[in-house]
């Protein structure tokens, strides 16, 4: 039996981006808004003092998962939890972007860096906090060498 | 009416800190492993590649949410958005752990880092991709004074 959580949508996201096959891939210097709704617009007091924010989101464009994915720059398939696809059994999606400013008021959040679609349902805000979030010598495991290379993503369907 | 979505609990943690008042803050070198659950763990292939892990993970341990929290370390209550506590409408924890082994048959992930408590629920695993995660100038907002005074997060209750 599986065990599932519900969780509460806060807000939506109002992009440029209309489709699946539009969306960027991070990292991006895409512009887009974040509207928070009415009963929680009290908890975006202070975000705005951030360069930074994670914006946890639904991949909700997608049916199902799947367990190994073929990645946007090629090679063999990889075990999804080693890649940051849409496919996951918790379809969340987690990324980080520059915070322009915060309206608390109208609930409206305008983020640059985003890939996420319009429309798309916004779970959780978080303040970047360099101590705890920024590894620069991390390293990118699998994927090192097509960086490397300079192998850019495809993308998820050709354009006409 | 709230908009609520379900999210697939993929595993639990295993680590050493059984009550709340006991969980550390970030950063912290407190190891745990990750049990997955059989339905999932052909996705854990490649983790093993990545030096660190986004673990998202449900905060089970609150009832509720609060838009203005009290940081651990003092001053004014900020929103919730601009801080990491638990007390979140979507009750989300993201954490960033070294990975130390990855057992994919077994379905075991030991980490280096983990502030979460026994028996969390996990929902989520992404590989730390420095490229797009790693903002080491992006500053701590309101938290910037606190940090620089060196004031450390108090705990949560006094130990006796």
């Amino acid at each position: 039996m599986e065990n599932m959580v519900e969780m509460r949508v806060i807000g939506v996201a109002r992009t440029a981006y209309g489709r699946r096959e539009d969306a960027p891939h991070q990292p991006t210097d895409a512009v887009g808004t974040l509207e928070i709704a009415p009963a929680y617009r009290k908890g975006l007091a202070d975000l705005a003092s951030f360069r930074r924010v994670w914006v946890l989101f639904v991949f909700d464009r997608n049916e199902g998962f799947v367990l190994r994915v073929k990645p946007p720059r090629g090679g063999a398939k990889r075990g999804v939890f080693a890649t940051r696809a849409p496919h996951r059994p918790s379809p969340i999606g987690l990324t980080n972007a520059a915070v322009k400013s915060v309206d608390v008021e109208r609930g409206l959040v305008e983020l640059e860096g985003v890939d996420f679609l319009d429309e798309t349902p916004i779970l959780d805000l978080k303040p970047y906090l360099p101590m705890v979030d920024a590894h620069p010598g991390a390293g990118h495991g699998w994927l090192e060498p097509f960086l490397e290379k300079g192998i850019e993503p495809r993308l998820k369907k050709p354009r006409r």
